[in-house]
């Protein structure tokens, strides 16, 4: 049985960052579980300036959780 | 007498995860009580690109809040 | 004397969410302090999937600050 | 010489709110230093549900700085 | 050599929301650091009663951070 | 084998703004990862003052999570 989430550490804050991404990305394919109008409503975001920006701020917001969780990486420097 | 919400804490992230999207539904909930109207919401943000980031961002912000409630989970990697 | 806010301390999690809800709403009517405006406004957020999103997302900030009041309900699961 | 903001903390946590609420609002005049223009701006936020929505998202946000500010008030419940 | 942010460190709460201001208008000068273009977004935003709400969100987020950096100024009241 | 986030840690609260900025940045290039695209937005934002304000609120979520990262560089005024 494995997991999408096993945990919030990561080596890196790189992978941190990565895990950010992931982490958004997960909430809408909760919300919207149909991959077909997932793709078809890709274009929608992935071309529109205010989207992407839209976007970002929800990585940030996850990347604020994951650096703490990480203790910022302060020992990776 | 149950409750909703009994504990904000979880056994793994991924369950602290599915309880941050809950914690998102729930004020939509509390704030249009009526199911029938919010059925006929779904398909105007479900199939909305920028509504389903919107709720990302939601869950990104109680995830944070449930992350910091379990420290992060820090024993269970 | 009585207060409409003496303390940020519930005793359960489901408490506190519902504090974080009135919180949210307290703002809306020390900006616009009319009742009959904000009767007249209701449906214009309560039936559009955008606004309830919105909502959830400020109750989402104040829950957070409630959770953390209350050191996140940790000896109350 | 007086300071519109000589400190953060205040003796309940409903003063807290109060002071919040007047944080969001000085980032605005600070901005459109203009008090005529503000007045003209007033009814279009005041009488708009997504306006008076995101008015409550930067009091959620100060409001979360002030309680933290002042130790959540715990020993004023 | 000059720096435009030497320190999060402000005497009073005061000049720590000023600054959070400041911090909020670098970052709009650097994506779109042509002056000219940025004087003629200006009533664009100055004038319109949602974006100066958006301005004062950031303004919120970066008060929030400096306040944390001179906790809180818990001995200037 | 160089990564584009070897840490959080900056010498100065300046440099730590600059780390926010490109964070902000990332986001929008992971999700869009066509420049070609990228470049025909860039004028969608950069001239637009909505965006731009939501640029910045992106810069001051990360900007928080930097601050953090380095104790508010307390010892470096």
């Amino acid at each position: 049985m494995t997991s999408w989430l096993p945990t919030l550490i990561t080596a890196t804050p790189e992978e941190g960052y990565d895990l950010a991404v992931k982490l958004a990305r997960i909430a809408v394919k909760k919300t919207q579980p149909d991959a077909d109008i997932r793709d078809r409503l890709r274009p929608e975001y992935a071309e529109d300036a205010d989207s992407l920006i839209a976007v970002s701020q929800v990585v940030a917001t996850h990347f604020a959780t994951i650096s703490a969780a990480n203790g910022y990486w302060r020992d990776a420097s």
